[in-house]
């Protein structure tokens, strides 16, 4: 499976009072590895929306093993799971380090700019099923 | 299945440039609901961490069903749905008057201010669990 | 001067590790207080949007005088300084209780859809100005 | 005056339906410049914080001059502005390429993890204006 990895520091605003990174970012977080697993593939993600395609998220799930806290650098692992002729859905790995700290998936359409769900093959999805199976 | 209900308002800054409230907030709105829980139950969260019970998340999950937009009225429906010995799981549903936009749940552990597990039946268990059952 | 007054909670995802919430929201909550106020003179600021006028903000700034925490009741009272054929300035005062917490302003200019300048003029100008000195 | 740059991109969280950056990130972004500048310095926030001293934020303010995008790669230029016995100011520059996008200043007072206000000279203010006046 090919996977994108992005780097990042963990910001003081994000995290809370317990003294940890707040389990809501990790979907903010996962939203950039798949910015940056579009744009390392070679079409970024804004490319996709001048051509009018969007990808709302349909669902989103997270599992929390060990917290992340403030700077510390975290990788994150990004690739697709399943793309669908209506749907696409990429998995996430967040490590510091060897660590695992989180696993997640999120599910998206494909829909117009005004919100219709694209049902049935556009090229980007195509695009996106070669890309995630060919070798780095 | 006793519920609590928050009415609040999507804010400018929860929207994204695809004119939706982004899908990030939703955990947020969720951690509002089970703050307006425990309050209407007769004990607010903060006063959990002053007795030194922390409910770090665990697990999370969304659906999202029809997006939310900037300054609509949104009712989000809150409820215990299991309470075990180590881990409480809340079950949310987001609606926009009579329609349902999304529903989650976030399963916690019980932890103490330094993170440590607590296993086995700390005095706020029981009462999350005579609560969540007993009529409204 | 004629005021809006906003009453919300601090959210915990606010917080920050230092156990206070994070400076960064304080802008956000204005924006809350705009809107509150645009809804409440008669006119929510959505229907400004669809009527082709954006206020996007050129200046803002905020002092911090005492910290707000979780779940605190706080509210902000919100105001129109200045309106200028160009530029809309609104001001802040945020309160728990009797206690002033934080006070700050934000400049907007007036602005099309993709983001040109209107200048000299828009009946929505004129709007705000009336709406700001008649009485409550 | 010596500089610390730090390079990031916008977040599509971070965009609003305006459909560029939500002003209110401005001061988290402004917050990644100062931890890139103590990471820098050799000395990071953290251990600042470990070592018993903090820097809330006693006042902040920013001029937006022209608006950043979704992955925009965006640099941010962070200096000492001044030192003071109480206080220190921080200086920013937003950069898109040689284009300036915003300017902005936070104040901070030194303060004890309790919240009390430290005056009059603790080590760690000397290392900063010691470092912010040194060669690069």
């Amino acid at each position: 499976m090919r996977e994108s990895v992005f780097v990042f520091r963990v910001r003081y605003a994000e995290t809370d009072q317990m003294g940890i990174a707040h389990h809501g970012n990790y979907l903010t977080w996962f939203e950039m590895g798949r910015s940056n697993l579009c744009r390392e593939w070679g079409k970024p993600y804004a490319s996709w929306e001048d051509e009018g395609v969007f990808l709302p998220v349909v669902e989103a799930s997270c599992r929390y093993k060990s917290p992340a806290r403030y700077d510390e650098e975290l990788s994150l692992r990004t690739s697709v799971e399943q793309v669908k002729p209506h749907s696409v859905t990429f998995k996430y790995r967040l490590y510091r380090g060897d660590k695992l700290l989180a696993e997640g998936k999120t599910r998206h359409a494909f829909a117009t700019p005004d919100g219709k769900l694209i049902r049935g093959g556009h090229p980007l999805i195509r695009w996106l099923e070669e890309r995630s199976t060919e070798g780095p």
